[in-house]
């Protein structure tokens, strides 16, 4: 048996690794890294920077595995997701079967908490159905979501309320908004909001060196937020960022 | 200046405090812990076992603080509990004026992530309200909603979709439930559902020595659930559990 570990390190900082992930890394034969997007290089250095401080004196192999290309499909976005996982799951059962070897234990290092926007787990479900037999362990990691209301000293959740947690193209289809978390927002979807109630608390390369916050009503700060944004993506190449969207409550009712 | 660390030390298992935590632990010099609920004693004990473990040789103070009672107001929920938090943060307040010297850092252990579902933000917050001036730190944990997907190896959210998390006393006005998380739900919301197209994932005392984990079709385990909730309750006299709804989806579309 071959066994695999997903293990959540964190959304930028090293620090947030928690004890079990430290102690998982140190049992590992062979660690897999995707190379994909503008940022492939910056976090895959994140990522090296991560096995440096906390297996200084172990010896392991990092095979790179090369992400397919996401084409979009004439079918629509669904569908091109689900081509991409199984082109993922091909690439990924290969590289599972020919760079480790049974008894040995190989890990993917999760941007985040896995279990968040995060299509490995689904793709470790096709490799399996590829009969590629494995065991499995996941180990979670803090988020962005968690790391963005820590800066911001905020509560994600208020007092039995709800919270919802959204990709940016699924925001307008919302409706009403009262605290809602966003994350893969490319298109900034909050800008095509205008509501006087709404407050909005931003958060960029969260827990790196670049880390931006911005917070206040969304109408008085939207602007600011659009231009740190294309300003930093022009600096950097690729931008990370998250937001919380809240309604100011004005009166409590039960 | 005072310093207040509030630090997310994960929802059961010591081992799932991150560096960050721990490096921050050994600079207080007074943890606060609340006394309350029927579960308070092993809480406590768990919350002394994680000083134990990483503070060996550290000398440090530890401070009662009594919660007071939470009183229903006639008024309804939210005013009994703006009422309680008002009471708290009288009861903070006292504590860490009269045991944190300026200079001193003082702690607050919360459990799993502090920003969902606890007060103690919004406290601290009525806290400073007062005139008791702290520099505030948030420290990310572990939430128990990510313990609950890395325990049942599933991600927490599906491609393009949101997640909602909810306490269960709202679970029922959310209307159609696609990928719902719900916590602190002691009345037991689900058992009022019958949806043939619910799958749940439920875990209890997720990361301790007691945890428990059930998943299947809700009709298919529900009574199982209740049973087995029913009964640690009995056996422990309290009980933590959290469980994700989730619809299967039988069309993918755009
Ligand atoms: C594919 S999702 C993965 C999320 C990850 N699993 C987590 O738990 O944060 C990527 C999205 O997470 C958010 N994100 C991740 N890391 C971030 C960071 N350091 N700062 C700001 N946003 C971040 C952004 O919204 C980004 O579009
Ligand atoms: C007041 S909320 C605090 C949540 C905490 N801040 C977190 O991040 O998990 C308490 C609720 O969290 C859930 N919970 C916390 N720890 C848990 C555990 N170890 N196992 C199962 N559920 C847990 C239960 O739903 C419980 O009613």
């Amino acid at each position: 048996m071959k066994q695999v570990l997903l293990i959540g390190i964190g959304a930028g900082d090293p620090c947030h690794l928690t004890y079990e992930a430290v102690d998982a890394l140190r049992g590992v034969d062979v660690f897999f890294v995707m190379d994909k997007g503008p940022e492939v290089q910056d976090l895959l250095g994140l990522r090296k920077a991560i096995l440096q401080r906390y297996l200084p004196d172990h010896s392991y192999r990092i095979v790179q595995i090369t992400d397919p290309p996401r084409a979009r499909q004439p079918s629509g976005y669904a569908t091109s997701i689900e081509v991409w996982h199984q082109q993922r799951a091909t690439a990924y059962a290969a590289a599972l079967q020919m760079e480790l070897q049974p008894g040995q234990t190989g890990a993917f290092l999760l941007w985040g908490e896995p279990g968040l926007y995060d299509s490995t787990l689904r793709v470790m479900e096709l490799v399996r159905e590829r009969g590629v037999s494995l065991a499995l362990k996941v180990l979670p990691g803090i988020s962005s979501m968690q790391l963005l209301a820590a800066r911001h000293q905020i509560a994600l959740t208020r007092v039995g309320e709800p919270l919802i947690v959204v990709p940016g193209r699924r925001l307008a289809s919302l409706g009403r908004i009262d605290n809602v978390v966003v994350m893969l927002d490319s298109h900034c979807a909050f800008a095509a909001l205008s509501d006087p109630a709404l407050t909005i608390f931003w958060g960029a390369y969260l827990g790196t060196a670049d880390e931006m916050l911005i917070a206040g009503p969304l109408e008085a700060v939207k602007a600011r937020i659009l231009e740190a944004r294309a300003s930093q993506r022009r600096r950097k190449g690729w931008i990370m960022d998250i937001y919380l969207l809240r309604r100011e409550v004005f009166a409590t009712t039960d």
